[in-house]
């Protein structure tokens, strides 16, 4: 139990505490924080109350813009910052809560706070480790006969992306220009991309430095898992379409991505582990973990239509769908010596589920254009219109509470003229 | 003229000045050097001399341990750091020439320096700019009737890249480790790449911050251009033909790619440049500027064998032979309103001139296999093997003078033993 009074619904009880940036508007210096009830915890001003073994000559990680020095220290600073920060919030200590000066200075209402991408992103990955997900796209694209890629079931694939647009959710976007081929028979036009969609995708951000050359075992990987965040992995499908032979999404994908400002630890989705997914063939052994590392996640997907006074759910899905763990893709990642960095973050790729409504992009939803997706008083879409929000929300269900990601949300704008 | 002396044939004539960042035993502080002859001016020691319109305000730019700072400032900074260099440098000035004191502590034998990556790189993107190279590749996988993917005329295609594992010449790297075919009827088995190659690029730092959602037009591209390093971007291709569907190179890539240290600016390589190369069909206006941005840079490739005592040329080729300029690659990167910033890295793709010997990759110079790679006294590589050093020069040739690059070397050393 927590002094501070937290709701059954809200997504940030003591069970939670996840990181993010912020800034104020009496405080424009970007400090890191910890979301709690409607409250956010200003670390840099308790970073002094960090004492353990650990952190104790650390405490200047907490008084950074950005998570990365942090998230350089690995799990033993992870677990102990966790378990003072339970404390410290807790009900049955004095150290913050008898103290009525330095509560005044630490507490931050979430609601007068801006939100900041929560690290210094090095490198970003987009796997592709949903099986729902690639064999509804091989149905679409490849055909009924072998609907997944002959390497889909012996490796996580993956591919590189771009950091420098991820943006933190209420960062609106423009739609991008890009080459298009609206008559597929005559050479392609430049235009704003007609087939705006999303991606619904989970992302994680890693922890240490790891070596240059030295691969990470599957049964390591937890060390170098910080937490996890939503992400919408924008996708321009007009744009991808005419790009992809032979390198796949370039601009098709780098104009936007938008990410959760609050990274939930890894210890927070522990208690809502669930198994993996049975995985035939066999992975080779160095992708092999014999725990299970698999979160069950509800994830939804609201759209605000510019015509419309609420948002409406178009899907319905949950992070357990991802087939390939986020072990199995960091042990991956790294078997050729690819070495990682703190704040680098690795994506899940779209989450689908087995049904219709638990579709993680609008291409599955709309089933590659041949259908309406509903919305409310007969208005519908097939893809993303201009002044259309997206809302993509995540969170696993306590015993009465929740432990929650907040909100992915970006709105689009209109694309510039050129 | 400069008051330090420069052979006829050294890479670091007053005409070039490209920066770097190195440490030395006895300072191990990175800092920012300019390379002049056999010496490296260090920055930090003359930054106050920088004192002109443009860089009064801003000379701890130079007192920073990357260029990314110096990079922000765009190119006006640019022009007037390179003038005033040649001022300080050069004969008829006596602010440097003249002070013993200063002089000693400013310059330093580039001999007892080492390297560093030169820039804290953000993105990473590789182009497949070159012509040649694209149509070797397509005659290989794609067939004699169109080599060229159907988009390669109308954009210029590229995919996003690793940047945690960009090294500096003279850091040797593992032969990585990765999911191969030995026997393509059976399952993958773990194992060292069998086919390790080389790809001979040329890329480019980018400088001031561009907006997120605002195109970089192509005729005022240059101002984002800083200046160029050689580029190895090694491949693993066994392990790329495995993984390469649907999304192309990821481990096949990452596991390492070594970059020259010298960065030569754009104004140095402005005396070479030579004509465009011819486009038809005609580039979608964005894509078009109408100046010649393309450089005369004579590349050579190396291999010192294990069992040879000297480095044998495999490849001579030359950087004009790419197609799509580097303006029209940025343009391009941007028409999305993808934002780039300072110390971004955007790579060339492999290199290859039209006839056999100029080709950038082992891959084009063996044919696919087909033939062996020539080195001396009857020893011939298909692919390098553990032990083998591959060392990259480039450089532009003056009237008794040349602008170069210094070298992009790295040894093989044995995969780790999992």
């Amino acid at each position: 139990m927590s002094f501070i009074e937290v709701s059954a619904d809200c997504d940030f009880p003591i069970q939670n505490l996840p990181y993010g940036v912020f800034s104020t508007k009496d405080n424009p210096q970007h400090r890191i924080g910890v979301a709690i009830g409607d409250k956010i915890l200003d670390l840099s001003v308790i970073k002094h109350l960090f004492n353990g073994p650990v952190l104790n000559g650390s405490q200047e990680v907490f008084n950074k813009p950005v998570l990365n020095d942090f998230m350089a220290l690995g799990y033993p600073a992870w677990k102990e910052a966790r378990a003072r920060l339970q404390e410290l919030i807790g009900v049955n200590c004095d150290e913050l809560k008898g103290n009525a000066e330095l509560i005044s200075r630490a507490f931050v209402p979430m609601v007068s706070a801006t939100m900041h991408v929560p690290a210094k992103i090095g490198d970003y990955s987009d796997f592709y480790a949903c099986i729902y997900h690639a064999t509804n796209s091989g149905l679409m694209f490849r055909g009924k006969a072998d609907p997944l890629p002959p390497n889909w079931k012996h490796l996580p694939a993956a591919h590189h992306a771009r950091t420098s647009s991820i943006i933190v959710s209420g960062t609106p976007l423009r739609r991008p220009l890009g080459q298009i081929k609206p008559d597929l028979k005559k050479p392609p036009v430049l235009g704003p991309c007609t087939l705006l969609d999303i991606e619904l995708e989970m992302a994680f951000f890693t922890g240490p430095r790891s070596k240059f050359g030295q691969p990470i075992p599957a049964d390591k990987a937890h060390e170098y898992i910080f937490g996890m965040v939503i992400m919408n992995d924008w996708t321009a499908r007009d744009i991808y379409g005419w790009e992809r032979d032979p390198f796949g999404a370039f601009l098709g994908k780098s104009f936007a991505t938008t990410i959760s400002p609050w990274v939930v630890t890894m210890e927070a989705l522990k208690p809502f582990t669930v198994p993996n997914m049975e995985q035939e063939p066999k992975p080779l052994p160095y992708l092999k973990h014999d725990d299970d590392y698999n979160f069950d996640i509800k994830l939804e997907v609201k759209l605000k239509a510019d015509e419309l006074d609420r948002p409406h759910t178009i899907c319905r899905t949950n992070y357990k769908y991802v087939y390939w763990t986020a072990k199995q893709q960091l042990a991956h990642h790294t078997i050729n010596g690819c070495n990682i960095n703190p704040g680098d973050i690795i994506s899940s790729g779209s989450i689908s589920g087995p049904e219709e409504g638990s579709f993680g992009t609008m291409l599955e939803l709309n089933w590659k254009g041949t259908k309406n997706i509903d919305l409310a008083n007969g208005v519908t879409r097939k893809y993303v219109k201009d002044g259309d929000e997206i809302i993509i929300t995540a969170h696993c269900q306590g015993q009465g509470f929740r432990v929650g990601f907040g909100d992915c949300s970006s709105k689009v704008l209109p694309a510039i003229q050129m």
